[in-house]
């Protein structure tokens, strides 16, 4: 990665725990790529000192930028003189980033790098009919992406049945153009299918639903961050299909992300 | 340098203005040669902010040590549960780490780095007969450094005659093994000549004091930071003297606080 001197400019991630993520590695060299002279470091908050550690960022003149992890996507919302759209629909922020006139927007990028990382493995998102499994934080923020993005029906579903029906119930609202429901669909019929759980993380982990095949035209995603894949993936090039591991999304979150710190 | 992951630990040179330090690059290095996963980056605040800036950081868990420079090296003695010796003596502070108990002791190093860069070039402090042409922050701190590492006797000497005569006393009271006096010695007493004011740093600047020969075998110290040298470096050497530019006591006070930071 390039130098620092004094004037790079600082991007942070906040978190707990922060020593697993690989964040820095991907920034650090997009950053690096674009030939900006800034860096992100990863910054390590408990959740007794996280608004003592948001007000010192955001009172330092050369931190330009905070990515939000786990466990602080929801409380960081309070930092922002602005939410975006995208933050407020899923009521979580995972980037702030200053203003010209020194105030903080929030805005949400989580949906955003999984229809990159579709995009980038030269699939359509437009028309696209997903099933999403898994309605928690990276779920509910993949579903409304899908739908802005243009997809022509959405299955979302969760263990929690209620959970899923109030993502849908959500995405309709906002989106109408497309078919959002919270049953599981007919497998013939979808064109992409995405773990959004942690189901698979675990070696001795099986799949996120109970699948035996999968048609070859079905773009398999799995959000898992998991290095030698998951039994999900696996299944999927068994079977023929297209297979995009979670590192897929996390370079095309980053990217948007950094659009974003860049051009607003 | 080496690439920054989420287990990086985190150290920041804070100060106001802070784009033109040069400490980002000299203790990156240092760090790279140690192999440890740590990094330094530079952090911007501006007075109104500095509390909450240092409350921020000192809350943050990955940060373990904060460098201090202008302006804030008096304010940040207030942030230290623990106040050594050395930066009591002067009223300031250049760096604070966390203890195991997740206090933090302030130190100081200025004076040190001085000291180390004499004994880099190969030249005893002790026995030294020493005249420090400044009484500021960095001419205090240097003057009892030299004090501690057993200078036989030192000048100290300022526009302001006044500030000159604390500094001595304070010495006096401290080291008296060392002869401390504000006065101007004579230049054929003295083995270390100490430029410790800002003059030097323009271009059109002359010298810190009225000297027109310099015998050869006193060692010459200019610690403003000028990348082309300063006139009283030029005259040290048509003089014949050893002549140490302000380079090396930064590089000398860099691996004093890395020693703090990693040894305590």
């Amino acid at each position: 990665m390039s130098p620092i001197n004094g004037a790079t400019r600082i991007y942070v991630i906040i978190g707990d725990p922060i020593d697993h993520v690989r964040s820095p590695n991907v920034y650090n060299a997009l950053i690096t790529a674009a030939g900006r002279n800034a860096v992100l470091v990863p910054w390590h908050a408990k959740p007794a000192g996280f608004g003592a550690v948001m007000k010192g960022l955001q009172t330092t003149s050369n931190v330009d930028g905070i990515i939000v992890t786990f466990p602080y996507k929801q409380e960081a919302l309070a930092f922002a003189d602005v939410v975006r759209e995208r933050a407020a629909q899923v009521g979580n922020t995972n980037a702030l980033r200053r203003d010209a006139t020194g105030g903080w927007i929030a805005d949400m990028f989580d949906g955003v790098g999984l229809v990159r990382a579709v995009q980038g493995a030269g699939k359509d998102v437009a028309g696209t009919r997903a099933w999403v499994i898994g309605a928690g934080g990276a779920g509910s923020a993949i579903a409304f992406a899908l739908a802005a993005a243009g997809a022509a029906s959405l299955y979302v579903t969760d263990l929690d049945t209620d959970k899923a029906a109030r993502v849908t119930q959500s995405v309709a609202q906002h989106y109408p153009a497309t078919a959002a429901r919270s049953s599981e669909p007919d497998l013939s019929t979808i064109s992409l299918l995405i773990n959004a759980t942690t189901v698979g993380l675990k070696d001795d982990d099986g799949l996120p639903v109970e699948i035996h095949s999968l048609a070859p035209d079905i773009t398999v995603i799995d959000i898992v961050p998991r290095a030698g894949g998951t039994r999900l993936l696996e299944l999927a090039r068994t079977c023929g299909c297209l297979a995009v591991a979670g590192s897929a999304m996390v370079e095309g979150q980053a990217q948007a992300v950094l659009d974003f710190f860049w051009n607003g």
